[in-house]
């Protein structure tokens, strides 16, 4: 086999068997196959397209590249959840608690990465002592007996997609669903997931900035995910605005909290509910959405979501009384609110530009090397539809640094759109996508 | 400026700027941009294609990378003829002597390269002697002097262009008519032609297997020399077969003689009547092709062609009684004649396979280390149209090695195709490309 015969066939129009995609993913993750010729590869399949059998052998290709988390000591069905990413989504720190509460078993292993604010467990460092350190027999015991436990990435998961993801980025070759997809999937698969839930933003915040490509990327991940033998599904979500008020480490933990006690933003809790519910479903916890929602309003309700994520921090080193008091929570040296300049109704919010905002104050990292202040942040107080009056409060920076506070406050007065006429609120969930097909709300 | 901006604007459709071009063959030559970027350009420009002022700006950008030979001191309008290659293409032995005698200076520059057989080069060492090594003054002094001079080239002719065909090489992305012309046609500028006639094979000895495409080569290549300024006119020419007889060194040189003294294959003659034509246009040394034909036929008539070849292989210290008694040629140890198996009409000749017949003896190169056997070839004495009585040559094999001899005669048995009823003969000659449009007869 020859990897020059692959390009000319798929440059062609052919369809890849499954020898040829696992000799370029082996060849290339050993480093036998140079990387011209796997750019060369991925022009022509984007042009060209890749179909669903070859989508799927691609995945487990790179799934089969490295390690693969084995999770078959946990009981239970492990489902995980992955989101496209966008601004202010502070989602897990709420899922977690809730779908471990209703006894679906959450292992999460989180990153840091690059991005507006840090990941899950820079997040969660919030808590002063916590801690991802521990053994992989450690975590599987926590999960087994607490149903939760949130560790660390292992290196050596889908090195196929790391190194294929790194060229297709330098060589204008990353805009393929079957390629995006293909990396999404074979990321949560090696990772151990039985069964996955997608929560795909759509709108100028997300990586799909138009919802039929946010449709057709779900619907790409859905199908790869049954192809494989993982129950997925996918939820079509807005992300024309950041999810909830908060952007910055300890604020978002403190939306968390805020939303585990009923009192968080509208648009974050119908999220965490509409996913958890799902996750309920593939888990085998409830017989349909609508009564794994029930269950999972019970939990914010009774107060047993609030009380799991107590029990993650205080079982991984963390100080539980900022779960009980997050007035603890260390809060910058400036604190002043951003006001409106005129009247008006809120007609967009650059979302992006929001999360820009925060990531000039310090809250996330722009290289691997950047430090990042837990405290610093945003607090948006109007979104799409508002009304807001010139001289009102339209955000507050949470900040250390006078410059980086000024810098801040002029991109998010930037960000907001003030029109005269009133505006509508937007839906939040657009649609979902499973096996069965694509149902658009 | 950015090369990942360039593989997308292209990929997107784009057509890209002079400056964009350069660019990207300055950065490459020079190593700063990497074969990943490069093939990955290469895929999208095979999808997308490049307009008339792309392809000659990427001419332009690999001839300036590299050594642009100087001609000026040599008097005149400086023609060149290039061949896409094909099987037994003898036409440089002949056009070179016709058209310097008819006062065009030919400054040839010929390498050695894989192939068949050898390149002009090698075929003239069959002289003993010959030699290629001199100076550039004394090269040009040679052809001021006897209107003809044969040099070795110059290793830093357009290297870009050498470095983007070993990578197009092998990652699919040769099949381009921007990018195969563009490649042809830097190497002719950048060796100082101030003219130049082209002749595009087609046929299945030919790189180009259908006419059409052949034209559309053709067409590519007149248009990036007429838009670079240099005449160019193309001929668009049959290669179904091998063309004359000989394929081997010493046995095309004897052909050529042959030919020079007016009794040479028919097809062979025509093709170089027809392509001399047009470089005694070019050349200014007539005012059409109907007079440039006169005056070569006369110097084939009057001996002036084999005369110029006898001075050229003694300027160069070959042994010039050779061109008078072609007996004096080295022949090899085994001259054996191949028989038909059956009575008929020859339908078809593999071209290739008798290239690859004249190969296996030791006739050219399967690597640059070959070393060849100037000697050895093969005749074929029919050809399509012919009629062939069983037990009858068809061809006489030249060999000093009896295994390969059999292995030549099982690869040109299987090269004919010979069948019952009367064949046609093949038109030579299929058209003419020049600016002002396709010719075809």
């Amino acid at each position: 086999m020859r990897m020059y015969d692959i390009i000319a066939k798929k440059r062609n129009g052919g369809e890849l068997t499954t020898e040829e995609i696992n000799f370029f993913i082996e060849g290339y993750t050993k480093g036998e196959i140079p990387d011209y010729q796997v750019s060369s590869l991925m022009m022509a399949i984007y042009f060209q397209k890749m179909n669903k059998r070859e989508t799927a052998d691609l995945t487990m290709a790179m799934v089969n590249s490295g390690e693969i988390v084995d999770l078959s000591a946990i009981e239970g069905i492990k489902v995980d959840k992955h989101s496209t990413g966008g601004v202010g989504d502070t989602t897990t720190l709420i899922l977690g608690p809730i779908v471990a509460a209703a006894g679906v078993p959450v292992a999460k292993m989180s990153g840091r990465g690059l991005g507006h604010t840090g990941g899950t467990l820079d997040k969660l460092e919030s808590f002063p002592g916590f801690s991802i350190d521990m053994s992989v027999e450690q975590f599987i015991s926590n999960v087994n007996e607490r149903k939760i436990a949130i560790g660390g990435q292992t290196a050596n998961l889908a090195p196929a997609d790391k190194k294929l993801y790194a060229l297709r980025d330098v060589t204008a070759t990353v805009d393929n669903m079957s390629l995006i997809a293909g990396s999404i999937m074979s990321k949560k698969i090696a990772a151990g997931a039985d069964a996955i839930v997608l929560d795909v933003k759509t709108g100028s915040g997300a990586f799909m900035k138009d919802e039929d490509s946010a449709f057709e990327l779900a619907k790409e991940m859905v199908d790869i995910g049954n192809n494989v033998g993982r129950n997925t599904i996918g939820v079509i979500t807005d992300m024309d605005q950041p999810l909830g008020f908060a952007v910055g480490n300890a604020l978002e933990v403190k939306e968390a909290i805020e939303t585990l006690k009923g009192e968080g933003p509208e648009d974050l809790t119908e999220l965490c509910l509409t996913l958890g519910s799902y996750m309920l479903v593939l888990g085998g916890k409830a017989k349909d959405s609508k009564e794994a929602r029930n269950i999972l309003e019970d939990i914010i309700k009774s107060g047993k979501g609030l009380a799991k994520l107590k029990e993650l921090v205080e079982a991984q080193g963390g100080d539980p009384s900022y779960v009980e008091d997050p007035k603890l929570f260390k809060v910058p040296s400036i604190v002043e609110p951003v006001l409106a300049e005129e009247d008006g109704y809120v007609k967009a919010i650059k979302a992006d530009d929001i999360g820009i905002s925060a990531l000039v104050l310090g809250a996330g990292r722009e290289t691997k090397e950047s430090e990042i202040d837990l405290s610093v942040g945003v607090i948006i107080h109007k979104k799409i539809g508002d009304f807001v009056k010139k001289g009102e409060a339209i955000a507050t920076i949470y900040a250390n640094d006078r410059n980086k506070k000024n810098q801040s406050e002029e991109i998010i007065l930037n960000a907001y759109e003030i029109v005269k006429d009133k505006v509508d609120k937007k839906p939040l969930i657009k649609g979902i996508v499973t096996k069965d097909g694509i149902q658009k709300f």
